[in-house]
């Protein structure tokens, strides 16, 4: 009997911990990963660290090469092939060699999708200009890098203010350049609440960087100087050397659509708990399909790299004969923004209310560590608590110690259902350089209890 | 009608911890507090610090003044004044002026005794000796600071190797003195488990600390040059200038044996979880007094400040009408030895064991950060596991990034019965400054869920 073919287009996070999984659990299946790039299983988070030099060599970011996977677990992988079409009736992907041009039809028993997401290049917004750039994958990296290397850009303007235009904003900072961002609202992709947001706009300025609320990128051009000359929506324009359009992502759906495939939130692939289309035997996952929200309990449209690690495994799992269902995301995420640490989990208070829940926004202000203690910094903390019955929904904080790692409470705490008045009855480890008696946690739980009582 | 009047032996995190809970839920009730030192409501976890320079001002480890508790908030304090009998029929506290050595009847409606704990101190340790020290209250502090200021010691002994001898051993060899430190086993106080007590052990070595364990000190005297010669159990001596018995504390509950009052978990008075005591209108609290355990199910004394903190605060409720349980604690904590943290919750596999639980234990090494990034350190993760369940009994854990604030996690986990299955799909927020996409929480979740099975 030939072994059945598992073929996988997007060679990233999820698509190889589907292939890795697969794998795993069946030794004799046929396992093959399509990527347009020239990496697989990188670490694409990494990269606005590579461009601060934090980050040495951008073979760092690579997880596990295609050689390693080849070699060591039988998993072939096709670098430079773009998948052009999924036809699920015959059961074939048609792929294109980017090197060769050549076509490819490939005969599959189980399909992954895990496309990713792509950067939303706003209208005018021009890429094939010299020191145009998105932040996607290594390759684009190392033409970034090695134009900053070159061309020695003394500014930059960033367009888009969510995690990759915080991180790039910092990275690019660093290496001396000044740095001018615009954004649409004081929330945009991050979607924090405005006490939270406002740290992060005042750690920007405190680092110099020239923030710009209100106003899109609408139109980019060389000026007769030879500078980037960017025309924003508010009448304004801006100089620059270097322009990192960093505007949010779109999920990679384009295939699925055209093969008939149903889309779900914000044109992400449809998923159900086990990562199934809703074609037969095919699958997606990672930033381009949705994922099981689980404070929502139906699916939402938050690209991030632990589920997108998660949705693979769920879907390697299911192709080799398992029952695995994605345990379900709340959109926890972390940044830092210079010396500030944002982080958010669960819902803020729109989300809260659009999904019909009676909610009210806490904000408390505490130290991170024993008052008396040296390095003790504010923590700003905003709590998203269900009016009747104190149950958390979400938690958002800004600070510059200690920040990371605590939001992870209120995460295990939202998704437990736990009330705050629960929560602050936490008995946590306690020791002056590293909180006070009463942690910033538990103290946002109490006054939340107070309030909502 | 007379107020009643409210009575409180110890003027520390829980006696004052009660007295404000009582003075904010009465304005009318009459509260009066008794301490034998000097001073009241101070952060005695602070003191290693104090001692290491870290912190500046012994003032700065105060938390409210006498003069404020009078003053602000009409609580009567009254610094040395030793309770010296408690009569519990007459609702009577007999107590000695330490200063003019004069005896006052104070009688009570309702008494709180939070009287602490006292260091171990081991036959042999002469306390009279100039040079030997315990850790306790800020007035042996500021004369311990003034001996090192005066003296200049240039070796030290360290007896005990619990939280307090290693937080002074960190700021002894801060200070410049050679640390030596002897104790009865690798484990002591911490009971930490040999995979989390090994990196301490190492931690001490790589920092200079000449560690014996599997000795206790026996006998301290001055040798003919003027130095202080400590005979060991093992036979061996040592020699130092400054002698710090740290070998574990037992609860203030003297008093209350004698009052007639039960005892309990290693001599600490009983109480339930309202903080009454076997004794009409007798309230204990903190570290004199057993606390509820949420693993357990059943009372155990575990001092720790939180604790104290809380419990005041119930007894300050219940004495004012209310009808407060002590939430319970789970042994919660952590420490800072040099540049390694180490904490932990919930049981270990000797407690889990006595317990009546099934448990194993699992040992799983993981990174702080992403593998690529910067500042990246090995974080040591033990997690007791009930076998039948897979659920979460305890967890410690020892690293030089990221650790305070992750055995929280596991606190949480253990406290809401969480199985290790159900863990490892926690949605944690990830960013590569602050963990890899998989938190060392979920990995050594993830291995404890795989091992069980």
């Amino acid at each position: 009997m030939a072994s059945k073919k598992f073929l996988i287009i997007g060679g990233d996070a999820a698509g190889m911990s589907a292939a890795a999984k697969a794998r795993r659990r069946d030794p004799e299946l046929e396992i093959e990963a399509l990527e347009r790039g020239g990496f697989v299983s990188y670490a694409a988070c990494g990269i606005p660290y590579f461009i601060s030099g934090e980050v040495k060599n951008l073979d760092d970011l690579i997880v596990v090469t295609p050689e390693e996977f080849e070699k060591k677990r039988g998993i072939r992988v096709r670098l430079h092939h773009r998948a052009e079409k999924i036809e699920p009736e015959k059961k074939l992907v048609i792929a294109r060699n980017l090197e060769t041009d050549q076509l490819l039809e490939l005969p599959y028993d189980d399909l992954l999708i895990a496309a990713g997401a792509a950067p939303i290049v706003p209208a005018g917004m021009d890429l094939s200009l010299p020191g145009v750039f998105t932040v996607r994958g290594l390759g684009k990296t190392r033409e970034l890098k090695e134009f900053i290397a070159a061309d020695s850009p003394r500014e930059v303007l960033i367009v888009g203010g969510g995690y990759i235009g915080l991180e790039m904003a910092e990275a690019l900072a660093g290496l001396g350049l000044k740095v001018q961002m615009t954004k649409l609202t004081p929330r945009e992709m991050l979607a924090l609440e405005e006490e939270v947001s406002e740290e992060i706009i005042r750690e920007l300025s405190d680092n110099g960087v020239e923030l710009t609320i209100g106003a899109g990128a609408e139109k980019i051009e060389r000026d007769p100087a030879g500078r980037l000359k960017i025309a924003l929506s508010n009448g304004e324009e801006r100089i620059a050397d270097l322009v990192i359009v960093a505007a949010g992502v779109r999920p990679e759906s384009g295939l699925a659509r055209q093969a008939g495939l149903e889309l779900g939130e914000k044109g992400a692939i449809k998923v159900d708990r086990r990562q199934r289309t809703s074609a037969d035997r095919v699958y997606a996952a990672g930033d381009c399909a949705e994922a099981y929200h689980r404070i929502l309990k139906r699916n939402a449209y938050i690209p991030l790299a632990l589920t997108a690690n998660r949705q693979g495994r769920v879907a390697g799992t299911n192709v080799t004969g398992g029952e695995e269902e994605f345990a379900g995301m709340q959109g926890s995420a972390v940044t830092r923004v210079f010396e500030l640490t944002a982080a958010r989990t669960g819902l803020g208070l729109k989300e809260a209310a659009d999904a019909g829940f009676d909610a009210e926004k806490v904000y408390v202000k505490s130290n991170s560590r024993a008052h008396y203690f040296p390095g003790s910094r504010t923590i700003h903390t905003v709590l998203i608590v269900e009016q009747k019955t104190g149950r958390l929904l979400g938690a958002q904080m800004a600070g510059r110690d200690g920040v990371a790692q605590r939001i992870n409470l209120f995460a295990l705490a939202a998704a437990q259902g736990m009330s705050v008045s629960e929560l602050k009855d936490a008995d946590l480890a306690y020791a002056p350089p590293f909180s006070p008696v009463f942690d910033p946690v538990l103290q946002a739980a109490e006054v939340s209890a107070k309030k909502i009582r």
